[in-house]
């Protein structure tokens, strides 16, 4: 399993520079930097012996270019399940796993997988969350349940750090994608109610989020959408 | 059980800072500092909403002032076994549990834990390693195993965060410093190789602190101890 780093908008050097120190510690290596800020002297100090991940991370500009080539999106949320959410915020931010069910959950799998770390302030936003496969967060106090970016980090990784590859291929984003566009195109053909229609693919998102699906699963149901659509449309034409 | 975090002479106060807010964010409270650098501003800032730990730390000038009222010290360090070492070194250092291991040997005890943290460049001196009962170490990459002081921390307050007390008390520091006076003096009084001594009663110290043991099971050995002093003494003043 390949972890990408992915920092979304850090608003502070120091951070950026404490998480690749914290990265090398465990052992990644890839962090790319979405829309960053400045890193200057004080961010390469906290690198300390990480220097070379920081010479080497990417800087792109939106999230999309940062994970186009990745086959599982995991993004991290301070946030848990507030009471009376509506439901789409609801599918926005269930299930999310512990640190360590989401490495219980990786092991075995081949793939790139990103893990997202949003702003210092805002963290990620709903349209970001809602581009994620599977949300993890760190069970932490209810009095102050803020942690600082790196130390954020820091818990994940070493959670991560433990998890053994293996030889089942996730899914491919592309097929994600169309696996998710297909659905909805289902949905409006047999008429599912127009104001459910998005909640229901967010949830659809994250329950195969959570299977880790492989590319061949992905194809196979792909495929069985393709029947019920060929069954409908025969039905149909059969009525007229 | 009531854990104690017990930061020996840190050089940096961001990291003391640091240290507290992540204290905070998985619900502990106890900060002891031991011959602390002087926290300013920047540390007071890193504290964010855990100044208030900040404010109730306690000030102490040595490791003893710190742990007259702990029942089990744990020590943490970096530097894992090395082949080749001497006795001596290799019980100081071994066994090391990992931060899970650790939670899990903590599990339905009772009673006050010390985890040591050390100086930022040197960690814990071998006196101060000799003086645990227990050692952790968290298991990161061999390439770059040196870990940010607030990091290790998070790392170690994560793991510790789960352990759920119990009602077995553990034996308090007094009676552990009374076994190990008192398996030195029985190994001197029946002609233990003097150069030995030393080593096994850090062994055997070793070997208690992993077993956790209870007051009541530390007074039995105790009361074992002298059996077998009243027995040699017995015998010896039958050979007179």
């Amino acid at each position: 399993m390949d972890l990408q780093i992915v920092l979304l908008e850090p608003m502070y050097e120091g951070n950026v520079g404490s998480v690749a120190r914290v990265m090398k510690n465990f052992g990644f290596e890839n962090l790319i930097l979405v829309n960053p800020c400045i890193i200057e002297d004080f961010g390469w100090a906290m690198a300390s012996h990480a220097k070379d991940i920081l010479e080497r991370a990417k800087t792109v500009r939106t999230l999309e270019e940062a994970t186009t080539e990745v086959n599982l999106v995991i993004g991290t949320t301070g946030k848990r399940l507030v009471n009376k959410q509506k439901h789409l915020r609801l599918h926005l931010r269930v299930p999310c796993f512990t640190p360590f069910e989401l490495s219980e959950k990786l092991s075995g799998k081949q793939g790139i997988v990103a893990l997202l770390l949003g702003r210092e302030d805002i963290g990620l936003t709903n349209q970001e969350l809602a581009k994620c496969d599977m949300l993890v967060s760190i069970p932490t106090s209810q009095e102050y349940p803020v942690m600082n970016l790196s130390h954020s980090a820091a818990v994940l990784f070493y959670e991560l750090s433990h998890v053994e590859g293996g030889s089942n291929s996730l899914a491919s984003q592309e097929s994600l994608r169309l696996l998710q566009e297909k659905t909805r195109s289902l949905l409006r053909d047999i008429s599912y109610p127009e104001h459910k229609i998005e909640y229901t693919v967010l949830m659809f998102k994250r329950i195969l989020g959570r299977t880790e699906l492989t590319e061949r699963e992905t194809r196979t149901i792909l495929g069985v959408i393709k029947s019920v659509r060929w069954q409908i449309d025969k039905v149909r034409s059969g009525q007229k």
